[in-house]
């Protein structure tokens, strides 16, 4: 990186991130820091505190959102929210979310180190339970207005579980109604999160800039056919639900390979009726979700698999059920962005590519109705929600100085 | 059939039939009578009543086996041995069992009311819990020496269930043991049943001699990948464990009707693991049952399909465990006891053809040590093990009289 531009502090990155990871540390090396658990309240205290110690302003809302927050001198000026989420899955790792709240708040310190004048706001944000412990990107679709009522009514966990576990926190389902924000406040959205894959490792590339942050679909698909003595009735008049879903399985697999890489497909659950050595199966109830980076590559994707689910059923002369489950919109991240991101990522020396994200974030709460950018730096392996997740201090110092010098384009104009 | 020959009073044999079925009937027209529940207890109880009221010899051992016994006149005369069950499978039909045991009653019955002199004794037996309520064969094994202590270590349900079950029938486990017979004794045994296939109706043929009761091997195998997100693993680097399963039904289907028939394979029960929509299946637990005729042809299916698996599993880049689980041996019928029955169905004017019998049956208690035949009579559509379970009354009626002409060609010394 050329001598001249600001830089974070490393130490204190690193330092930051040894202390939160202190914070929920399983025997094994990770941290169990679930959505609104006790580990997750001595999480969102130490953000605090941290907060306080660098200076800045803290700002909570009724979602159980906490922000660091360092004022422009233009009182009425926009704001460029930094953020990820300080949640974890169950024994999950140490730098899922982590590594981009702790970025975004040694943004604000280095920046508020160096006296600078900013035209506009910035704020460092660690959203409420990301990882869905309880409801998908809670705080960031509180925010963004995606939240209402209904997405209460089925909690994981139990509704009277969640009143609970939101109380220990000191909110409510009426306060998270409440963290509504006028998103033309919002200047633009910037999260940098570790990879989760493979991909930057593998061709030993610093920095992923995400075009889109996939969609999902998903269905559950029933094969019925018919129930037999698995000794009596021949193997050529059985009507087996089985070789209805394992043909689909097999060939859904080629059909992604062959025309829809990079997008993926799953069945990840599969219950089979009756259930016995000796019984041909009546019945397989299989999940099928599959993703991909745009509403049209789903469509399509959609519409080829379940026609092959209708060809695999005709084959073994079985019917199809089927019915849509949840669907998650794709989501394009602002092209405007995506080129900031990588001014900054080449103005440091470093290398960096286009890629989709095929896991969900809270940038999906934002790419619809405000300027929203996220770029990935790589984890060893790929592995991720486990606790041998693991990214190197370079890489966690990376994140830091792009999100940094991203930040200091758009505040510069670079969306203008 | 030629008017001269002997026959069996079809309207008792009906009416027998009748009866019995409102012994555990079911609103759906089918019977629930498993061994040793009150139903049951019924149902032997109906049948000491129908032996005391014939006027012929009641005889029971520690097994809960009940026979009726029609005696040579020559006391040191061998026992021709008719049988079949009167349990049922839960929710089961009026005929699986109770056609052969009431066969047999009525073979007995005609011969009485004959007033011949017969050269052995023949004995119509009711075998107790053939459809393993409890213990398979239970009651056939007693008898053939099978049945060990051991095999009391793993009832269905729990041993102290069984303890209950068998004390309120007025047996024991120590009592089953002493059920053993010297099998020099018996000149044969030889059952009727219905086929539970649809080999005769749809040849419209009328009488089905089973050449051997099929072998059954079993095992479980499990395929083992690697748990991966399921968006953010790429297709093509996945090691989903659910494909190498899948990939084995669809060709393991495929090997048997190439070059099995009429042998047959089965997977019925299929556990996913972790199982869930968005994670790649890391452990798939899979049951393998296939069944052929004899020991040669089963020792062949098991090589190929076995070595199918490893090539499912390879082609995935998945591990396989596997382990055996309960073996059933093939038992062939005797031949002169198949010539017989075709030679009485011939007398009879009636169409036959031979098969194997791809469901366990009591013949397998004896077929290594006594000549032993069997044969079937056709049921609709091939129900069975269902309410909906019927065979036609003249088929009923066949049943008996080449049961009864069968028994009387090997009184007259057809196997000698």
């Amino acid at each position: 990186m050329p001598q001249r531009m600001i830089q974070i502090n490393e130490d204190r990155l690193l330092s930051d991130l040894r202390d939160l990871a202190q914070i929920g540390a399983t025997a094994e090396g990770g941290v169990h820091r679930p959505a609104l658990t006790e580990a997750d309240l001595a999480g969102r205290e130490w953000f605090r505190q941290s907060i306080h110690q660098a200076g800045l302003a803290l700002q909570e809302d009724g979602a159980g959102n906490i922000s660091a927050v360092l004022p422009s001198v233009e009182p009425n000026a926009k704001t460029l929210l930094l953020g990820s989420h300080l949640d974890t899955v169950p024994n999950g790792g140490r730098f899922d979310g982590a590594l981009g709240v702790l970025a975004a708040l040694e943004v604000l310190r280095t920046l508020a180190d160096s006296h600078r004048s900013l035209p506009c706001h910035l704020e460092a944000i660690s959203f409420t339970d990301e990882e869905g412990n309880w409801i998908p990107l809670l705080g960031s679709s509180a925010i963004s207005g995606n939240l209402n009522r209904e997405s209460f009514t089925q909690p994981r966990g139990s509704k009277s579980e969640l009143a609970v576990a939101l109380a220990r926190a000191g909110i409510s389902v009426a306060s998270c109604l409440t963290a509504q924000r006028n998103l033309d406040e919002f200047l633009a959205y910037l999260e940098v999160h570790i990879e989760q894959g493979t991909r930057l490792e593998s061709s030993a590339l610093d920095i992923g800039i995400v075009t889109s942050i996939v969609g999902i679909r998903s269905h559950w698909l029933e094969f019925v056919g018919e129930a037999a003595h698995a000794g009596t009735k021949a193997v050529a008049e059985r009507k087996d639900a089985f070789w209805g879903a394992a043909d689909f399985a097999i060939r859904a697999r080629e059909l992604v390979l062959a025309h829809f890489v990079p997008g993926v497909v799953n069945c990840g659950i599969l219950e089979l009726r009756p259930g016995a050595f000796n019984i041909v199966p009546a019945r397989v109830r299989m999940s099928l979700e599959f993703r991909h980076g745009t509403k049209e590559q789903l469509a399509e994707m959609e519409k080829e698999l379940l026609a092959l689910a209708e060809q695999c059923a005709a084959r073994f002369d079985l019917t199809l059920n089927r019915s849509p489950v949840a669907t998650v919109a794709p989501a394009p991240m602002h092209s405007g962005v995506q080129a900031t991101i990588a001014g900054a990522a080449e103005a440091m020396g470093l290398s960096h590519t286009r890629l989709m994200s095929f896991a969900g974030h809270d940038p999906q709460s934002f790419a619809h109705d405000i300027p929203t950018g996220m770029f990935f730096v790589p984890c060893r392996d790929g592995i991720s929600h486990n606790p041998a997740e693991f990214t190197r201090d370079e890489d966690c110092i990376h994140a830091a100085n792009v999100l940094l010098h991203s930040a200091l384009l758009i505040t510069e104009g670079a969306l203008a």
